[in-house]
């Protein structure tokens, strides 16, 4: 008997119907003969409504109370699919995270998983039950209430696999697998039927929204296979493991985008010693992630320093510096939103030569102006203008003849 | 330093511009000096539009799920009402019930409390905040969630207040205090300054719908004084407590109708030692609770025995008495729910006599046919035709004199 852990996305329970769906789709695996653990988000909108309540009272959420507050989303959706399965005769129970044993830090509305006690689950699962485990959401060492942040469900779903032994952790979502872009921007994008871990973090991380990046992480550190497909189909969707075929052929797997950029950058910086920590130890501190960095070559000792960091949180990163920047003795600081990332992605890029040119090119003959570029060992990143996103998604997939499969 | 408990209904929580109206107000009595617990409903009609969720899913929702879906709405409205008190500046937290330490039995939709374990709450008061609980629910041994039924809040709050030993509870509602009558049925109702906690209980069982009658049986018992009062207004509310003059001066306080009354009566019953007992356990054993029973003399020693339910309660009542019918012998059962009650209420009606005749004489009048009757210490009252219930009440009014004052 197999232990599947089935984690369904808010488009996927947003209506009465569509839980229903969820929950024949819980019950074939179930008579499969297998034990299964379902993670459900919240239904459709329902999370930016809670928060647009929250913003009616106070322009100001309480951290802690806006996390209990979003918490009730994924209550109510684990709920209805609990009764949904009784209805269908299966026996199911609903719990909170809290009940499912999922223990965070005490970072609110971005907490982080300690560890799983599974002892509740396993409890049900013993009693032959189909177990749905509310997403996106833990408890403290005090019982308060945090969520894991946007796309937190994922992150649930993959630490419960790991943490209950599941054969494998399954994502379904609106989506029938992981792409070579985005198909809404590049009708010619290829699913793809396997990608490694590192791959799709990139891809990721790097907006490819089909599955959180801290999801996979999870995944690739505790080896978990995790298969996302679509809800809505029985089409195959993709398998994200450690070992997919990656010294032969394309090396380029996929081009990533994403929108969700804010650039800062602090000008007539002095280039000595301790000015980088003094800038990047607050933002740390502020729990803001900083993404790209880049510091040009300095010119009388002076020099300018540009980061980027998610557009939710540039208020916030721009009140930490704006101190910063004058007792470091910079000139000033500015920031600009109107910004996007591109990617190209594919295990064993640095050791070939000749991607990164390809790419810059394909973006010149389109012109389009590259304002940062940043590479990892799998990526080259440039940000452009965020108007343009679309145009170099194109550009690159045709560039690196995506099309044609990988 | 008083420690005072307050309780806001759903109307007094329905918007985001209400939720600060009670925060303001909430300030107001901690800057007064005092410490403060609020108890909160769910906001308007959410309770209505969850079940309506539920219903969407199946046509029945399990008793354990559809708790856990229904006490959501109380958190919402709790850490909305946590939000807008620090958005004043005030220190503020909201808790579950659960946190809150409300235990409960696991009787699911209508669990009783068994105790309240004032740990968390004793903790963030002494760190000199305001209070926030999820009225309406509270959590087994095993940590499941359970909710008190309609009207639990209430419960919530005077069991709170009990349990930390606060000076006073008080219920905050759309309306400004216990009146001689619903005012909306008779215009010349009067607002009563102190009412005795059994008087209450008539009333409020009666279908008063100011209290809860399981809030106001837990003040009585504890002599916890509750003040019922509007949230929308600085008028002074109804006091209740123990000790109202009651024995000078008109000794009826009140007219209570409820039209939330189902008939059952089961034709042809032997009579003979074990029956009622027959019917009634099952009742019991099934959690409905019966009101009025009136059985007739018998003939031949066959008798008719007749008992009234809650509306919302019938379907299952009948479902457990039908094979009851079968197995006494009795002929047949039938039901019945276009009735309504109406009572009259006040201490020590029984020892003046006259006000039983005054009453039957007045309906009688009326031209309304009264179909069963029943009587306790301080109420009697009669089941009527549910489209008579204004036309009683305000004929009730006038005979014992009410507008007068009392």
């Amino acid at each position: 008997m197999a232990l599947v852990v089935q984690k369904y996305g808010g488009s996927s329970v947003a209506d009465a119907d569509k839980i229903k769906n969820v929950a024949r789709r819980a019950v074939a695996v179930k008579e499969g003969g297998n034990q299964v653990v379902l993670v459900v988000s919240a239904m459709g909108d329902t999370t930016d409504e809670l928060i647009e309540l929250a913003n009616q009272v106070t322009d100001h959420p309480d951290d802690r109370e806006l996390d209990v507050l979003l918490s009730t989303g994924e209550i109510v959706s684990s709920t209805l699919l609990a009764m949904a399965l009784r209805s269908l005769g299966a026996n199911a129970i609903s719990l909170s995270g809290a009940q499912a044993g999922i223990r965070t830090d005490a970072v609110y509305s971005r907490a982080r998983i300690l560890g799983i006690d599974p002892h509740r689950i396993s409890k049900e699962l013993e009693k032959n039950k189909i177990v749905i485990v509310a997403g996106f959401q833990g408890t403290t060492e005090e019982m308060d209430i945090t969520t894991l942040g946007r796309g937190g469900s994922d992150t649930t779903a993959v630490a419960l696999a790991v943490g209950l032994g599941a054969d494998r952790c399954e994502i379904y979502t609106d989506v029938d697998g992981v792409y070579t872009a985005d198909p809404r921007l590049v009708p010619e994008a290829k699913r793809l039927d396997e990608i490694g871990y590192e791959e799709m973090l990139e891809l990721a991380s790097y907006g490819a929204r089909v599955v959180h990046p801290r999801a996979v992480e999870l995944g690739e550190v505790y080896r978990m296979p995790i298969l996302v497909a679509s809800s809505f189909s029985d089409k195959a969707g993709t398998l994200i493991h450690g070992g997919a075929p990656m010294e032969v052929g394309n090396k380029v797997r996929g081009i990533a985008h994403d929108v969700d950029v804010a650039k800062i950058t602090i000008v007539g910086v002095p280039d000595k010693p301790g000015v980088a920590g003094a800038i990047f130890d607050p933002l740390a501190r502020a729990n803001i992630s900083v993404d790209t960095i880049v510091q040009n070559a300095s010119i009388n000792k002076i020099t300018d320093l540009t980061f980027t960091v998610a557009k939710g949180e540039l208020a916030e990163a721009m009140k930490v510096i704006e101190p910063v920047v004058e007792s470091i003795g910079a000139r000033e600081c500015v920031s600009d939103t109107k910004l996007a990332k591109v990617s190209v992605i594919g295990a064993g890029m640095q050791t070939a030569p000749g991607y990164a040119a390809r790419m810059f090119s394909a973006l010149y003959e389109e012109g389009i102006n590259i304002e940062l570029i940043t590479t990892s060992e799998i990526r080259i990143t440039c940000i452009i203008d965020e108007a343009r996103a679309g145009d170099a998604l194109r550009a690159l997939h045709r560039a690196f003849e995506l099309e044609k499969g990988v």
